[in-house]
């Protein structure tokens, strides 16, 4: 009998012990933190609220109760049911009943009226009809994203579960080691943006955090040294946040071995499958052969155990995590490792933004304990101070202001994931609000389905902006105004030969995408505004326009190769980053409880890494550290 | 058709093309760092001394030319030809003909007759039988363990040969990585003083530098973590020296899986094995599990290459390696590690001693290059100077005296490598200029062993002592007063009750071995005076009796268990160690050419470690570390 079946077998006793003899309990296991407990009684469980908690609290563990089939109502009946004790308001567009799990999927606008004031509709549910209700959203935009992620999630029940079971056990095996140490390995992101990666070590466990590539090169991390390797044996991978920087090469990971748990946000884990299509869709479009094939985002998403932010989820025997709110784009977190039993505790920031933005809460910096810290710098230069964000806004405004009056259009290249949102929100606000004229927005590339995804999940967006979707459905993405392009040539020709208009269209550098076909529509005309809201990187299209080149090269388009001679303005507008700028990285280390006692700066160029990291030496005094790719640094 | 077979064929025809038409190849491969050229003509290439040179040099690597058998004149008439060619006084004691290499092995008293001015011997016995001779001393004390590993070899030869086949062609693989970088990574050693362990490590490379274990504690280094693994995928070890705290765990890595070359100088691998299996036994007598057999000693022996000072090996496809004389024990080096074509220069000082000994000329402290450099520090705390030699000899001289004036006798326990040959110098040479009084010098334990082979590699001695041994005659190892005890418990009782006379016997700190014996004789004599010269480690008998306690354990011996009281004289002589000082240490670095950039502080406890560090920072501005072990640190 192996330890974690001898394990299982003494909760199950407790379990017994500790139950009133009418509840039954038929089997106990483990899938992925959680442990199951499987009865005959669910409606006794859902009548003894308390009785879960107890448990919980007694075992240290996350509980899920799963009824054993021959005790629910049958579907039909179960169905009916269900419908009847949920308010008609929640308005719900599907059941879904596995009988496997004994489990209920309802989707519903309103997830807050099925769930009941802290879960009352939940538990009635449970009483009426023995089944365990799980509740998601209804996105209110379609996005296919969402819906082909629950779809295929759906399909691969089975072998999802099997998954489940494997991490499991194997989170909860005995520790094999008497040795003490935690170890942190750069395979990437050291004195540099791009390819975020690094291993944290103990003596029972590995762990992969992040996987990114870098952005204008080929550079990958140093996923082949030993210390990654084999990929097998690592006992999980967690991500912070979606962007490719950070998530490209994880389904690389299942390519060459990986075939364990992804930790990470729910709607990250739906950005990541987003981008990563669009990573190998723009790679092929490029003629580059793209590094793994879909079906290992598939794997990717398939392997990938949501957390919620503040939840504390056991990964391995020694290791728990917990995520929190880091304020950069949807879904991205601080990722926090407890080690031990109180031995050692280390927080990657990933990336953060520190103030509160119109999308997000400020990243959370209050732990219960911290030692170390490994903290992005991308902004960490001496200067690298960014330009107020009402400022920003205004002078955004005044632009838009200007450009009408002339008649003409803004054309604002942006980048899908969080910077397009936020200048949504502004825009919205500000004609809500009358400050600019009413006029159409329109949303060009994978702008409208990241807007979607942004919908879907409202808890993680910022507390007042969660409200008005939560309870005002004053949804500010729903606003008339926002029109999404997707009629292709024909709908962009018609609009750029309309009244004047704003226009969101990626990519954010002008380096492909429907930003190229509005510049061959609009480039000519001198009443358009290009409008820079984001950083342009060397070498980008964006970057030249930026810097007053008026002949630009145009490739395909309609037909059309040889030169644009551009006659629209071109404004650019700073201050729209999802990146603190060294102030805000400043008082995220300044303002930490607690304040740690080593920090590593990385994820920003040799200067920035170099500047923030003597900073907080010289002002904090505290251990600062600026890495290299590919060193070990042993704590404790 | 691999690469390196490609390489040798491109290299087989360059020969082919430099050579004379009348000298034929037949075949060229790899054994080992060296390149073998076949040939028909082996008398033709004697003939021509500079044709092997001038190859050696166009193609930059180590040459060895191999008669193909039927070029080879019949071993009888060679025999006899042979000795003929060989003046008498080189007292050839064994001529060993191996037809598969065409090698004729000689062993002899002075090599040196038998090689020739530039080797002009050598050539004239080619020229004359074809066969290809090397030389071996005959050892001038006889040492079972030179015996027993030339005579292992002997019958191991076909296997090396594939062993050596094998490497040959690992190194000389063709290089896949684009990338550059060089890492260190501490496997033990650090911020401690025992099992010392190193991997250096470049995109193409990884190499252990010494594996050793920790005296006083179960502590090995950290060979399960993932940069040592899989072991079978290592390049190479190198062994800076034979003691314990740097070889011990050596065969362990054969038995989990290792298959590779160790590099080290030839009187380390003959220690190495000397200790190692005494390192079996020990174990065995105290009753714990030995962590490998002895075969896997004998693996190691086997798989060992033997590289002279000085000499630059290629052992990867970018790594050469070159040991230099490191003053500590005998055969000990300091191993410098050239990267790529200039990339990088790493030196590991293994243990040193900077200033002449007796034994040995100081450290070697002169490099083409060296950027960095891992330094011992065990006497690198802030007040770790030691007395001078001169002043040591002289007390150890009156404590002789005054001892043999009560008519008593000197007990020394001491190491059986290294400090007891210094010993005998002193003694040797006080007697014969009539500083001490005549009287017998008794070996006990493994001295008498160890010193065999000390004299069997005068090379690696001091050059005087070198000098004498070699030319003069006036080896001071065979001095008539040396005895050593062979006859056991009989012998021992006889000497105790006998006249004066000095004793030394291992072990060094009184933990066990003959020293035990010797102390239950002597014990009781108030005329003996038990001498300290070495370091005594906390825990030690041998701790306690120089701190004074006068009632000691005695288990066994001869039947009595309980307790002894001691009579006898205790007197401690400071400053015959094989380590350097901390002026000592300080020197090497500071005299050092060049400076090095960067200087990691290992082998000494943490506090020494870290007064080292900050000293070499202060003095002499380099940047210096105190590593921990399971660090990694990334150089260029």
């Amino acid at each position: 009998m192996s330890t974690v079946d001898k394990q299982l077998d003494e909760i199950a006793s407790t379990i017994t012990n500790q139950l009133p003899d009418r509840i039954s309990v038929t089997d106990v296991t483990y899938e992925g933190p959680e442990l199951v407990i499987y009865t005959r009684d669910p409606k006794e469980f859902a009548r003894n609220g308390d009785l879960v908690r107890n448990l919980a609290g007694q075992l240290r563990k996350r509980i899920t109760v799963r009824p054993e089939p021959d005790s629910l109502t049958p579907e039909a009946d179960a169905r009916a049911a269900v419908l009847d004790v949920i308010p008609d308001k929640a308005d719900v567009s599907e059941l879904d009943f596995h009988e496997d799990t004994g489990e209920v999927v309802i989707q519903a606008a309103k997830p807050g009226m099925v769930i009941g004031r802290h879960g009352s509709t939940l538990r009635e549910i449970t009483k009426k009809v023995g089944w365990t209700p799980e509740v998601v959203r209804t996105p209110p935009i379609e996005s296919s994203t969402v819906s082909n992620v629950r779809s295929f999630l759906k399909q691969e029940r089975e072998e999802r579960r099997d998954i489940l079971e494997r991490v499991g056990r194997q989170i909860h095996r005995d520790q094999m080691s008497d040795d003490e140490w935690v170890r942190i390995t750069t395979l990437g992101c050291c004195r540099e943006v791009g390819r975020a990666s690094f291993i944290l070590s103990t003596p029972e466990t590995r762990i992969l955090i992040d996987c990114g590539d870098k952005p204008g090169s080929d550079d990958t991390p140093y996923l082949q040294i030993p210390e990654a390797n084999p990929l097998n044996s690592l006992d999980a991978v967690v991500l912070t946040h979606a962007h490719l920087d950070h998530s490209a090469l994880i389904p690389l990971l299942f390519k060459y071995g990986y075939d364990g748990p992804i930790y990470t946000t729910e709607p990250t884990r739906d950005l990541m499958g987003l981008l990563q299509l669009d990573y190998l869709d723009v790679a092929a479009k490029e003629g580059r052969s793209p590094p793994y094939e879909s079906a290992m985002v598939r794997e990717a998403v398939k392997h990938t155990i949501p957390v919620e932010y503040g939840d504390v989820t056991d990964i391995a025997p020694d290791v728990k995590l917990t995520l929190h709110n880091a304020g950069h784009i949807l879904g991205s977190s601080v990722a926090h490792f407890h080690i031990g039993d109180g031995y050692y505790n280390v927080a990657f920031s990933g990336d953060i933004h520190y103030d509160d933005t119109r999308l997000f809460n400020g990243a959370v910096n209050d732990f219960p304990r911290v030692e170390t810290l490994v903290m992005e710098s991308t902004y960490g230069g001496r200067n690298d101070y960014q330009t107020d964000q009402a400022d920003s806004e205004q002078r955004l405004i005044d632009v838009i202001n200007e450009t009408h009056d002339k008649g003409g259009k803004v054309l604002i290249p942006a980048f899908a994931v969080g910077r397009s949102q936020e200048i949504m929100l502004v825009v919205e606000e500000a004609m809500r609000k009358g400050e600019i004229p009413e006029m159409p927005i329109h949303l060009d590339g994978m702008i409208w389905e990241a807007t979607a995804i942004h919908s879907t999940y409202p808890e993680y967006l910022r507390d007042d902006l969660r409200d008005r979707i939560f309870h005002d459905d004053e949804n500010p993405f729903l606003a008339p105004q926002f029109n999404h392009i997707d009629a292709g040539q024909e709908e962009r020709e018609e609009i750029a030969a309309g009244d004047p208009a704003i226009i969101l269209s990626t990519s954010g550098m002008v380096t492909g995408g429907p930003i190229m076909s509005w510049l061959s529509h609009l480039g000519g005309d001198p009443d358009t505004t290009m409008t820079f809201v984001g950083y342009q990187a060397q070498g980008t299209l964006g970057r030249r326009i930026q810097n007053g080149w008026d002949e630009v090269p145009m490739n395909g388009g309609r037909g059309r190769g040889g030169t644009l001679s551009l006659e629209l303005d071109v404004e650019t507008v700073d201050g729209f980053s999802g990146h603190a700028d060294r102030q805000g990285l400043e008082n995220f280390v300044k303002t930490m409880n607690p304040r740690p006692e080593k920090v590593l700066c990385v994820h920003g160029d040799e200067r920035s890494v170099q500047d923030f990291s003597s900073a907080l030496y010289h002002n904090y005094n505290m251990r600062t550290f600026a890495p290299k790719n590919l060193e070990t640094f042993r704590f404790k």
